[in-house]
């Protein structure tokens, strides 16, 4: 058995690096604080004796060796980046829940057959750098090292020379790792478990989701001497959008649709906005709604933009398609639940995660565990010492029998 | 007569102290570039013999003798900081066409009965300090040097620290000046004298302007796992709100009304935000109809928020109401026009000016000039060789004339 106390106490001791006057965590991917993280992580890696290596943009592997090294290990993983007003879990729990889990195994000198590792994966945020799940989606062959080094924050920094910055760009070649199976805890970042009290989710996909980005190009001018019907105001259109896109989620629920970042220029309270930038997250479990999610949104720019005299483009950044996880590996979820005594219940996942790539190359699945209210990218996120525990232990308990299997 | 080529070498040399790409100006008030521009207006106005002073809030003041000193000087002036992404004539026409008036004085040793100075007042824009015209305002007894100095950019610097970084606080008490009367020389930033080819815009008053700040609260949440109707999406809100004002615009013209500031948090792609923070902008010429559109802004706030379980706070942060001018410079200013041979309309300035707190305090008008497609606030802002040897030829001769008189 897990020991939650060592794992509560590693939650709270990371909490600390990049830790928030409201209780959260802002440690946005490959910054100070994400290096201090990293640093620790691996530090506590070594001290139970893994051998950690690092790939070349930046994730992270600590491997236990097995009676068969032969065999591909079995991986343990999320990411240890936050939003910029995130939470204590997201994503840290599965890491933290990993090292727990190792941590056990080591302290009792259990002997797996296959090697274990846990992960911490690169850029999972995608708030820093779009898109998110970055360099598990390079592991996965979805986008190649080069599109990961290249991407930009908002200030034009590149993901490659911060990654240098920090230090963590390691020998590794990306996907070199071959997993037998992966397993992520997460918490549900979703009100279900909550409501309907139950302690484990088991997850059996995650839904669509598509990026956009879109500029809508109006014209400066004064606000005072400039008559209204003479204005190419850009940020009223793009209020139009941004109301449209609600609209559109409103919709197709269970489908979301949102406008999460806007930059306005000038900006300035006497210049009427001659130009604004905003992004467009739309996400549904089936495609085919996606598809009319995405073209209602098209239709909007189209109706609205240019009979305001405005100019626009529009592109999509980003596609992850739903992703159905592995039933052997579900199974095993379920079955470490039962003989740890939680109640659960099978969902699909709202939010993307590493898992969603991951079961491009290798049997992948992931655990929930229920959050306070629902919420998550907020710096008030909560899940109770209990519920932590559970994850972690019904993590051990999966991969062990996914081992004896 | 004024020297054209003179006047215009003069903008063009100040145009490169916080010039952009695109042509326009980038001087904020009590930046690097703001102590560039000053150093060299100081330097040019000791050239030609005058005493320059500066007030505690950085206003500042070049001084040539009249033949009686005792009389209350004659002012010229406006203002050398600009918008974010502001053009080359905003303002700066003002100082540097009072400037070429004065050389023009110098020059032909023409003696004045009264004292001229020329006169740039700090933080016109109220771009990075709100509200706008604050140093004339505190000149004219509106606001406290106090209140001035605690003004804060959205970084958090205050204006006095910002001011005494520049090395422009001076040692004269702000008001100490007592003015005879003041003309300012400005563009017009509206397409009226464009329209109807006029050169010269005799200004009998401003409008009134009224500023406001606005917070909505919502809660940050995950846009992938959050529900629709489970958010509490503040941009969503913030958007009725920006259209909302529009529509007022629209409704009370010839008012205007202008969200031109937005600042959304956390501002990331898949958070749904949290708090939004904006400026809102009404105008009208006539108080009654501005009392109007602020009562169905708060209405839009009250009747559209709360039944989004949005919170919301609202303040008046600037209150400048319509402005009438000196019929006796109004006067001199039709006179010194007639005299050039220049086509002149009356007119109302929908933007605000120093000349308005001014006019408190001195008998006070103003001189408008056309510009390109009535397009201000705008790196593109244009106004001609001609027009800006017009504007500074009227600002002589009104200042000759009223000193005449
Ligand atoms: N789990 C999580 O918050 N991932 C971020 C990617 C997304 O779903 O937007
Ligand atoms: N003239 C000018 O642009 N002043 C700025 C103040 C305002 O009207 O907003």
């Amino acid at each position: 058995n897990i020991n939650p106390q060592r794992l509560w106490d590693s939650l709270m001791e990371t909490a600390k690096f990049g830790g928030t006057a409201k209780g959260g965590i802002r440690r946005l991917t490959l910054s100070d604080e994400d290096k201090q993280v990293r640093d620790w992580f691996k530090a506590q890696c070594e001290a139970i004796g893994c051998t950690v290596s690092i790939d070349e943009i930046g994730n992270m592997f600590a491997r236990r060796p097995g009676r068969d090294n032969g065999l591909p290990p079995i991986a343990m993983g999320s990411h240890l980046d936050t939003q910029p007003t995130g939470g204590k879990f997201d994503g840290v729990l599965g890491v933290l829940g990993a090292l727990e889990a190792m941590r056990t195994l080591h302290e009792q000198g259990y002997e797996t057959n296959a090697p274990v590792e846990i992960v911490n994966w690169t850029n999972e945020e995608g708030s820093r750098f779009a898109p998110a799940m970055l360099a598990s989606g390079v592991f996965a062959g979805a986008f190649t090292a080069q599109y990961a080094n290249e991407r930009t924050d908002r200030d034009g920094k590149s993901f490659g020379e911060e990654l240098e910055r920090i230090g963590y760009r390691g020998e590794e070649k990306v996907g070199a790792h071959k997993f037998g199976a992966m397993f992520e805890l997460h918490i549900e970042q979703g009100p279900i478990l909550e409501d309907e009290k139950k302690m484990i989710g088991v997850v059996t996909g995650v839904q669509g989701m598509r990026w956009y980005e879109v500029t809508v190009t109006g014209q400066d001018a004064h606000t005072g001497a400039t008559p209204m019907y003479l204005r190419k105001n850009a940020l009223v259109g793009a209020a139009r959008i941004i109301e449209a896109v609600d609209a559109i989620g409103h919709r197709h629920q269970p489908g979301v649709a949102t406008v999460g970042l806007i930059e306005n220029k000038p900006n300035s309270r006497n210049v009427v906005p001659g130009e604004v930038f905003f992004t467009i997250d739309l996400r549904h479990p089936d495609e085919q709604a996606l598809d009319a999610m995405e073209k209602e949104f098209r239709a909007a720019l189209e109706v609205t933009l240019p009979p305001m005299k405005l100019a626009y483009e529009e592109k999509l950044i980003w596609n992850s398609p739903a992703v159905k996880f592995a039933p052997e590996l579900i199974a095993c979820v379920r079955h470490g639940a039962e003989t740890a005594g939680y109640a659960m219940r099978e969902m699909v996942s709202g939010a993307g995660h590493d898992a969603a790539y991951i079961a491009r190359v290798a049997p992948t699945t992931m655990i929930f565990v229920p959050c306070e209210g629902g919420l998550s990218h907020n710096e008030a996120e909560s899940t109770s010492f209990d519920e932590c525990a559970a994850g972690a232990q019904v993590l051990l308990n999966a991969v062990i029998e996914h081992d004896r299997r």
